[in-house]
């Protein structure tokens, strides 16, 4: 199927930065006004992130979590209880100094993650066993002060969740870490149809203040790695500063046990760079904001009315779809909804209405089907079924085609300067060699699979006896 | 019926604001931290809050309305462009001076409303008359640095929505102000069981930068006014200074005509003060985050095998169902419920089953049901339909009992020093008056209400020719 190349876009092949760029621009998710390093969301991207947040706040319900919110400011001396958590954070925060006229008595900065709020919180509510476990998420913008920003990815202030939990014992707190990871699995599978690899972090890599990091990390079109979903377990780091304590079973006091996790805006990027074509978005129907676009090639009375009639009974059947009339070209309009990576086009003229049929056009390969106007609604829904599955399939075959095994560093060297990706490789546990590892175009550990596989028996970048197979990768 | 009064509680006729406050901790709504003027809002009035959203959410975006998400700092420079707008906000507003170790180079206010943020955006991307209606909307927090602050009602930083609209002309500007307020409305009356008053500020109450401001009145059960949303007009009033053209028809450049309307979780606080007894909350089935709750009285195993298939039953009905089958004591689990103001609540015991019965029991007043097991769900989608219309009526009554006409300051001051409500009188238009007013414990106008009576021909403070009749009240 040849697909005119849209011309408003650079092709991602000869400037994967400059196309991602466009795609934003000219999709309309976001926009950078006047406030340095903050972007708008545009509607069409927070419709995205809507459907996404939706998906991820029913899971959370549905595994006994609850919302709530916490203010946007921590106090300076809040902010500094936890020794390794404040020295990973403080560099990067927005310090708030006065109120009005008056400069405030102690700085506040504003959240760039709230477990110093939420353990506040805790310390205060919790004093039994029987309170325990609390199971909170909350929706906010958080604020980290970057140097370089690009949309979505790194912008000083950016959307996301995140949750904070407290437990009686190691055990659940820790299942809690897994669980949370498991969900952000599904979602990345089975709705944004991304691949992914979870694992846990390397002690260097991990999130300050951390007993151990969880991660989910997926391949871009680039080959490059993006970490989009953390979960981290605290052990009693933050309850013993922040002296959380409850009476146990045995009436005596005991530290609580606590997790964190989190995803954001972020996963807009994701979605753009591992799905995304030279005409723009590719959008899993699963997560689309509209699933189908429909179409009038002519404006006669009896194409308007077919495009009425077909637009209502996609809609009866729980689609979100939306139709297009205007009096703006035809192939004007393909562009403008391939752009915006609707999963499916319904085309109607003049003479499909003579032929009582209709044209159906897929957004992610392009194939065109001819189908008989009583038979639309179901052949939509097949396709829309058909769409993800092949996004999930085809994005799939692309990280495992460019995930490389490799035992020595001119393996990884040759990969990583001609066509990069996942690199798998044994490691010995020394962070000097993951600083040695990143000499080598910036790269990083991903995380330590939950399934590790044994390649050798020895470090990739020293020699010495191997502990665990890392995965390996560039990032953004 | 005889409800025993709970202890943990003030009553309200003793001390309303130690009654408010004692609730808010009780039913675990707001928790203060360590953050000065902020509060938690705590899992249980945050599950309000989403149903509150939920609603109106749905019918912002039934009306063509497009959520998004805007920066949450305004930088000095685009805060200044508008001056009564500045001089109204630039007294209360957080600065940010620093970010990381920096001095930033210009001052960055967190956002205390968002007018100046979506007038540079809409400069940018409002070219054409066809760009034309932009109707967008954001659900964000937002910072006062307020003196004093109360739960709800007054916080440094608070949750709310704030649409804003832009349109080719002042008429369909104009209608979108009117038709926001009504959506408001229809929120508080139908959905909230809150009679209201609607109405056109006077100048000197209007918003800050606004050519006029519409608002929305309700009265609380110490007969003191809440304005609890707003829908401003401006006219060209931001598009001039922000430079917001578009050519328009005749191919001439042109100003926007703008909107703006909002409401935040004060509405939180009216639901408390409006319906709230001396045993707690008592929350419209419409909104309420649980509408029943079945209660075992002793948990033997057909007791427990009840409360599953009736909660079972009720759920499958569409209704917000929770169960309590925990060891404590009957009358501690019926305090708790009515605490939290559940609209109904379920009691099954041993006697029950055997008759093959339960017993409802009404929160709003405290009206008792013996029903057949068969018929419990169609009973209580009943009760609930007459519950919220109950509900309803006895806040009109209340609001019509204390809203007065009056013709001589005399006589609101004998009312407003004794049993305060709203006040209806005269008014010649002059400020001045409106201050001589507020002589009488604080009392400002709440608004002329779209549908004036003419009571007198005098102003009743000066005695000059009469204008407009306005609302008075006392206000939160």
């Amino acid at each position: 199927m040849a697909i005119v190349k849209n011309e408003k876009i650079t092709s991602r092949d000869v400037d994967f930065a400059q196309w991602y760029t466009d795609i934003v621009k000219q999709a309309h998710l976001a926009y950078y006004t006047s406030v340095k390093g903050c972007m708008v969301v545009e509607p069409y991207a927070f419709a995205i992130w809507e459907n996404i947040k939706n998906v991820l706040d029913k899971m959370f319900k549905e595994s006994g979590h609850e919302n709530l919110y916490m203010p946007m400011f921590i106090p300076e001396s809040l902010l500094n209880k936890e020794a390794e958590h404040v020295e990973g954070f403080a560099p990067e925060v927005a310090w708030v100094t006065h109120g009005g006229k008056n400069k405030l008595e102690e700085r506040l900065c504003v959240r760039p993650t709230s477990e110093t709020l939420f353990c506040d919180y805790y310390s205060n509510i919790v004093k039994s066993y029987r309170d325990l476990p609390k199971l909170y998420n909350q929706w906010c913008s958080v604020v980290r002060w970057e140097k370089t920003t690009r949309p979505f990815l790194r912008t000083r202030e950016f959307l996301w969740q995140e949750g904070h939990t407290v437990h009686e014992t190691a055990k659940e707190a820790e299942e809690e870490t897994f669980k949370m990871m498991n969900v952000y699995k599904k979602l990345f599978e089975e709705y944004l149809a991304i691949p992914v690899i979870t694992g846990k972090k390397t002690e260097k890599e991990k999130f300050a203040g951390a007993e151990y990091t969880l991660s989910l990390e997926a391949m871009m079109y680039d080959g490059v790695s993006l970490q989009s979903a953390t979960s981290h377990y605290f052990g009693q780091k933050f309850s013993v500063p922040f002296d959380m304590k409850f009476v146990d079973r045995n009436n005596k006091w005991q530290y609580v046990y606590q997790t964190s996790w989190g995803c954001s805006t972020r996963i807009i990027g994701s979605l753009i760079m591992v799905h995304g074509d030279d005409n723009g978005l590719v959008l899993p129907p699963k997560i689309a904001p509209k699933q189908v676009v429909v179409i009038s090639i002519r404006n006669d009375e009896k194409v308007l009315s077919a495009v009425q009639s077909i637009s209502k009974a996609l809609s009866d059947k729980g689609l979100r779809v939306c139709t297009d009339t205007s009096d703006k070209s035809a192939g004007f309009k393909f562009a403008e909804y391939e752009m915006k990576g609707l999963p499916v086009r319904i085309e109607i003229g003049p003479r499909d209405i003579e032929n009582k049929q209709v044209v159906l056009v897929r957004r992610d390969n392009g194939q065109k089907y001819t189908v008989s106007i009583d038979e639309v609604d179901n052949k939509v829904c097949e396709l829309l079924e058909d769409i993800q599955h092949c996004m999930y399939e085809k994005a799939l075959k692309h990280t495992q085609e460019r995930t490389y095994t490799c035992t020595t560093l001119d393996e990884v060297k040759n990969i990583m300067y001609s066509k990069p990706g996942f690199i798998k490789a044994m490691w010995c546990g020394d962070p000097e060699c993951e600083l040695k590892m990143k000499e080598i175009r910036g790269m990083k550990s991903r995380c330590i699979p939950f399934e590790e596989e044994h390649i050798s028996d020895h470090c990739i970048v020293c020699g010495k006896k191997a502990k665990h197979m890392l995965y390996w990768g560039i990032q953004y």
